[in-house]
C-alpha cells in the first residue's frame, strides 16, 4: 500500500503550540506491506540519510507504539521516500511518523480512529523534537486546519477550511535546531501581549468558520513567539513585509523555522506572493527552496 | 421611546478581556425623549443614588459622545430606572452607557452602526472603571456571546449562540471594585498557561460555532485570572464545585466579580444549579440575589 503523508504548518501566527494546517503539494510517499514476520523493518530510506532500526527511526517509533496497542499476528516492511527535507519546519518528522501509523492502521482495517493514529504518532514525534506534541502531526492526519486543544487527554478539533486558500512556503536552507528555538523563549509573558493573543486565536478560528478572509488576514499575528524567533531567520521582516505588500493575508514562522508561510486568497495572489519572494531571496546568499499549495483538507491518504 | 438594556458577563472564564454574552431576565429600562432644547438632561433615576448632571453619569457621557457626532438639531431627556445594582460585576455601568446611545440613535433614525455606538459607549463606561473596554458594551449591544477583537481600532465579533444555553447568576452582596481586581492580576504570566489559555478560547469560539455543549464545557476554564481573583469571592470554590456537580456546563467570575456565573445546556440543568447554589451560598452570612436567564440573542431593544 503507497501512501502519500504531506508536509504541514505548525503555530500559524497566533496560535503557538496549538494550531496547524495540512499541505498537498508536498509530503513523503511511504510503500508499506504486510509480513509473516513480526515486528517492523525498515527497508528502504530514500531522499535523505535516516536510520533503518525502526527504534531510531520516527516512522519505526511511531509504527511500534501502534503494534503494541494492536498486538497483530503479523508484521510490516516500511519503505520511505522522504521529500520533506528534516529540519525544514514543515513537519518532516510528523509525515514520517504518521505515514506508517496511517498505513499500518488501514492494512489491518481501521482498528484506530484519528485521535488514537495522532496519539500513535506523538511518540515518534518525540523522538525527533523531544518532546510529544501533535501541532504537526494533527493536520497531516486529520487534514485542513487543526486545534490541538489539549495533549493529556489528547483532543484534536477539525477546524472548517476557506474553499480559496493557499499556502506559499519558503525554506531558506538554514539550519535551526528546535531545542534551540524552544530555549530563546521567554518563560513569562505579558499579560496584555497574551490577551492580543488569545483575542487573536479566537477569531482566527470565527475567520475560518465564516471564511471571512479579511477578518483571517486581520488575526495571522503573533506578538508573543515572533519575536524572539524571527531573529533566527535572515531577512524575515523584508520577506513578510513583500508577502503582505503582494497580497497575502499573512505571513509567519512556519513551525520553528527556517520555513517561512504565507496564507493567500486564490491561486493567483500566491503566484504573485511566491514571485516577490523568490526575487527578494534570490538576491541574498542563502540558498532556498519554494513551494505552493492549496491547504489540504483531506490530510494523508492511500494513493496506491 | 422605551428601552431594556440587559445585563451582560464579561470574560467568561478563558476570555478575559474579549469574550462576553448577553443576559435577557435582568436589564435596566430607560425612557428617553427629543427635545427642542439641546443637549441631555437626565430627569429621573429610579433603583440606585446616581449623579443627574450628564458629565458625570455614565449614560449621560456616552449620550454626549454620541451628540457631538452626531451634532443634532435637538437634545434627549433621559429616564433611568436601573435594576442592575453598580458593582455587581454584570455590566451595571455598560446597560446605562448603552441605554442612552441606543435610545438617542433610534430616535434620530440611525445614523449610527452597532460598533459606532459601542465607541461612544465606551466613554461613559470608561467614567466608571477608568479604562475604555467593550466587553461588557459589546454583548449588550449586539447581543449573544461577542468577541472584542481589538479596541484601537475597535472590532466586534457577533459569535453564535448555541440554541439551548442558559445562565445561572448568582450576586453576593459584597464590594469588589474594578480596580481593586486589575491590581492583583501579575503583569507577566507563565507562557505555558496562555497557551493553555488562548487554546481553550480557540475552542470556545469553535464549540459556539458547533453548538457542542461537550466541549464548551471543557472550554469554559481560566487558568490565568482566576486563581487570583477568587481570592475576592467567599466560597468561590465551593460554588464552583457544586455547580459543576448539578450539570452546569462551567463556571466563573462574571466581569471582575462579585457576580459568579455557571452555563448551563437547558432551562431545567439551569434550575438544578440554581437550586444547588441557592442552598449552598443560604447557609453563609453573606446576603445575595440571583437570575436564572436564558442568553440574550437580541441585545439591547425597544419595549415601548
Amino acid at each position: 500500500m503507497k501512501i502519500f503523508s504531506p508536509a504541514t504548518v505548525a503555530n500559524v501566527s497566533c496560535g503557538f503550540d496549538v494550531l496547524g494546517f495540512c499541505l498537498e503539494s508536498i509530503g513523503d510517499e511511504m510503500v508499506i506491506r504486510k509480513t509473516d514476520e513480526k515486528g517492523i523493518r525498515i527497508t528502504k530510506i530514500e531522499g535523505f540519510d535516516l536510520p533503518f532500526e525502526a527504534e531510531k527511526n520516527v516512522a519505526g517509533v511511531s509504527a511500534l507504539a501502534l503494534m503494541e496497542a494492536a498486538k497483530p499476528n503479523c508484521g510490516f516492511e516500511i519503505e520511505i521516500y522522504k521529500n520533506i527535507k528534516p529540519g525544514s519546519g514543515v513537519g518532516s518528522s510528523s509525515a514520517s511518523a504518521v505515514g506508517s501509523v496511517f498505513g499500518i492502521n488501514e492494512l489491518l482495517g481501521r482498528p484506530f480512529d484519528k485521535t488514537q493514529l495522532t496519539n500513535f504518532a506523538m511518540k515518534g514525534e518525540a523522538l525527533a523534537s523531544q518532546c510529544e506534541h501533535a501541532d504537526n502531526i494533527a493536520p497531516a492526519i486529520f487534514g485542513g486546519f487543526t486545534l490541538v486543544k489539549s495533549v493529556t487527554p489528547l483532543e484534536v478539533l477539525q477546524l472548517p477550511t476557506p474553499a480559496n486558500l493557499f499556502a506559499v512556503i519558503i525554506h531558506p536552507q538554514i539550519e535551526i535546531k528546535t531545542s534551540e528555538a524552544r530555549s530563546i523563549l521567554p518563560k513569562q509573558i505579558d499579560l496584555q501581549k497574551a490577551i492580543t493573543q488569545w483575542s487573536n486565536v479566537g477569531s482566527l478560528v470565527h475567520a475560518l468558520h465564516t471564511s471571512d478572509y479579511g477578518l483571517l488576514s486581520r488575526s495571522l499575528s503573533d506578538v508573543v513567539v515572533e519575536p524572539y524567533r524571527k531573529q533566527l531567520i535572515p531577512h524575515f521582516d523584508d520577506l513578510r513585509e513583500s508577502a503582505l505588500k503582494n497580497g497575502a493575508l499573512g505571513c509567519g514562522i512556519s513551525g520553528s523555522g527556517p520555513s517561512v508561510f504565507s496564507l493567500c486568497h486564490g491561486r493567483e495572489t500566491a503566484k504573485n506572493v511566491a514571485r516577490a519572494i523568490k526575487t527578494l531571496f534570490s538576491k541574498t546568499d542563502i540558498p532556498f527552496e519554494m513551494y505552493l499549495s492549496r491547504i489540504n483538507t483531506e490530510g494523508i491518504k492511500v494513493i496506491g
